[in-house]
């Protein structure tokens, strides 16, 4: 009969009580599916209900005193730093820190006034009208520098805010990195608009019937490696993915009977998301392991699919014939080539959301930098249209005639989401960085994905990436993966080398 | 300012945490739907695991001993009987005494007992096989027993049992009830037999468009009075109705493109269920007064709109019209008599939901007899399939070729569910007293039936019934809207007059 260490004990007690915030977490999980899909709508009182107190419950076991006596006696007993325990304890005591931290009068006010500010913000999107939402986002504003406050940060507020979503990552960094990218797509779309060549997207802009759309999508979904075991597509006006638990990550996607692009890239996209969920290790399920890292290094995921894959040459050399068979009405004359043009048109555009893969990053730029100036108090939020406009203009060239169409877009900051939107450029960053790795691992991974065959690239991302969870954090992970820092370069590089040869303009200079 | 009393301060108290444990529930229940809906294969285990930790949470709340001291001390402050808070009190004690007396080792094995018996229960009936399902039938009566026990009875172990399903129901009553209902109806389907005319179903046994068949049922549903704002209709293989909340109702149908009846009975079924749900006051919401009270009140209202309206004369006098214009090819031809007959054809058959509205019940009282022989010890388990067989003989004059359609062809033994099976009969009895009373209450109901109105009798049945939620028991609340106790008369006179009529035979003697 083997006696357990007290070491031993207090490890089990801490990874039963964490199945339970798992188990009540994942069924939250799916009371917000639901409220996304199927939900009738005179439920929506209820199901807030329903999510509020689970979201209690949970907090009080993530805040329970007795956490914190595990965490001090097991941090004390020197665990391998390289263990999933070693792991697991880091991940208590950031959710323990996070839960205590800050006082449940301000978690519940902030909520609140969360709800007023959606509210807000809808009327004042439909009405085009900014002043009704400013009072709104003043608010949300302030309660994120006391949140900041709560949680605690060394060099700016909105360290503490981002870490919420991309762990680690800082605001120097951010700059840093994102300088470069935002000087070099300014410039590489100024020499598209000014040099480049004529592309149509006519060949996307026709009439596709939409149970042709969803087939195709659900064939090279499944080729990617999405598994319908564990998982489902769903229509819906918002596209999202859903993960329950490893064992259902859900999909949604929205279909335009005369554009072809909405669909077929948001379903890779949202594929690629849920690919990653599907694939993190079973061991870590139910407990704070089993989750993903960090928003940043999901969206590598999804955009790795989207964008490198879905609108890579050499995947359509292989699927665009099939395409054709699907759609022969609409494609048949269509060459290969006009459709990749197509499907990769640039163009400045005011919403981010339909925005290309070039202008995409711009977009979150201004965010970001506005972002800041309002937490650092330099822009007031009465002249954040006009602070929008202006960098429309400089970045863009181009300028809303509404509000509705430039600083109200957005749900994210009406949700009191400050600090969330670099993590979409962060995304599109590591997913170049982490394909390189991959090609440089696997050198045939680029003529597999020409003959429409993805497991050599699945295959790397599940046990470079999906695999692990939440046990290394983004930048450890991202190191490990690919042997490097986070870079821009690649992603620069890939972006020039592509688009200029589309568009027939000579290669960069330096 | 008002200074609390103590009596105000724990009445407070106790159904703020009723309303944690309302919360709790709803998210159960929408596992449960998604679990027989939408979700992926894959996802089983994990689901069962989702449900299985809320429910422990939702114990803990249920036996917490606060509740007792809160119970102890407003039991004694001598609430007004007639208060909704008496009856919350009587509501909370029950499950208390429930959630204490049961001990958690037992509820524990019995769960997985539970598991490994419907296993068995798949695989035996797949195989026609009753050897292979009897030793769990043997456990599942055994842990019937010894909860029984835990629970507590006074005369009859059935009686603890069939309260958890039909509060305040005992079997001298059933056995009092059934058995006239019994006697009447082997002898109303033995004159059917023998001297009824010959009625022919094949105008329901046609071709019918599965999306036109759900077209009508939900024309007809929402003519009822079921709110899709507060509900909707999905397609799963077993029909079903399942209450979120009462602002989340949902039900399922399935189709048969040959047989009009199971998705336009099916619809109507659940859709009465649903209704009665919907119904239950907002006031009562997150507290344990808005849950349905019984199983057999739940029947009454499913019944009632299926079979009362449903298959009435009245009914398809105004919507047969609308039934034929829908499926002109397939009814245009045939009268509206005819199809009264078709629909209503009485048939001694095997399969109990299968079963016409007249011989239905005999295949109630068969089970309800065997279940009180196997927990009398009367009958062995290893002898059911004999004395299954003897039954169907006696009351229906048929013989299952085997057992899959003999005695396996239930799952509610195999789910540990004995003296479930009494509450279909205790719905369709009530469903006519309901009906009758409704009409005493407001005679033009008939006629308005006759007109597609159901305005009247949606509004009574709301008066009456749904709006009371858990507010009176069973028997308390039949006796407030009939005036009567439970009496069967109403319903033997309800079979004999329509299927003699239909029939032509003539009048029952007596």
């Amino acid at each position: 009969m083997t006696v357990k260490t007290s070491v031993q004990r207090d490890l089990e007690a801490l990874k039963q009580h964490q199945q339970v915030i798992a188990d009540i977490q994942q069924a939250i999980n799916l009371l917000s599916w639901d409220q996304n899909t199927y939900m009738p709508p005179g439920a929506a009182a209820a199901r807030a209900q329903q999510m509020a107190t689970l979201s209690k419950i949970s907090h009080g076991y993530q805040s329970d005193a007795k956490v914190k006596t595990w965490l001090d006696s097991l941090e004390a007993a020197g665990l391998s730093a390289e263990s999933d325990e070693a792991a697991l304890l880091r991940l208590t005591r950031r959710a323990y820190e996070r839960a205590t931290k800050l006082p449940g009068d301000f978690v519940e006010d902030f909520t609140r006034q969360r709800a007023l500010a959606q509210q807000a913000w809808i009327a004042a999107r439909q009405d085009a009208d900014f002043a009704k939402f400013a009072p709104s986002l003043q608010t949300m504003v302030d309660y994120s520098l006391r949140q900041a406050d709560y949680l605690g940060y060394e060099d700016h507020p909105y360290d503490a805010l981002h870490d919420l979503f991309e762990p680690g990552s800082k605001v120097a960094k951010l700059r840093a990195v994102f300088g470069p990218l935002r000087d070099a797509t300014v410039e590489l779309v100024r020499e598209i608009v000014q040099n480049g060549r004529d592309l149509s997207d006519a060949p996307v802009h026709q009439v596709f019937d939409e149970t042709k759309q969803e087939q195709f999508a659900v064939e090279v979904i499944k080729d990617f490696g999405y598994d319908f075991e564990r998982g489902r597509l769903d229509r819906t006006v918002h596209p999202f993915a859903q993960g329950i638990s490893n064992s259902d990550v859900r999909i949604t996607t929205r279909y335009s009977q005369d554009f072809l692009n909405p669909a077929l890239f948001g379903t890779l996209h949202e594929a690629g998301h849920a690919i990653y969920e599907q694939g993190i290790a079973d061991a870590y399920q139910r407990s704070p392991l089993g989750n993903a890292i960090s928003l940043g290094i999901h969206e590598s995921q999804s955009r790795l699919w989207e964008n490198l894959i879905g609108r890579s040459y050499g995947f359509w050399q292989h699927a665009y014939p099939r395409l054709q068979e699907i759609f022969s009405a609409q494609l048949a004359q269509v060459s290969l080539d006009d459709y990749y043009a197509a499907i990769n048109k640039v163009e400045p555009s005011l919403i981010r959301v339909e925005a290309d893969e070039v202008t995409y990053n711009l977009h979150i730029m201004i965010r970001f930098e506005l972002e800041l100036s309002l937490l650092e108090g330099s822009l007031a939020v009465t002249d954040l249209p006009e602070a929008w406009n202006e960098k429309y203009r400089e970045y863009l060239g181009i300028t809303p005639s509404n509000d509705a169409e430039g600083c109200l877009q957005d749900i994210h900051w009406s949700l009191g989401a400050i600090a969330y939107f670099p993590t979409y450029t962060l995304g599109n960053i590591m997913s170049v960085q982490f394909f390189e790795a991959a090609k440089r691992d696997q050198p045939e991974i680029e003529k597999d994905i020409a003959q429409g065959k993805f497991d050599k690239l699945f295959g790397w991302l599940r046990e470079h990436i999906h695999i692990h969870g939440s046990k290394y954090e983004p930048e450890d992970l991202l190191k490990r993966a690919t042997g490097s820092e986070l870079d821009a370069r690649p992603y620069i590089d890939y972006l020039n080398s592509k688009f200029r040869t589309l568009y027939g303009l000579p290669p960069r200079q330096g």
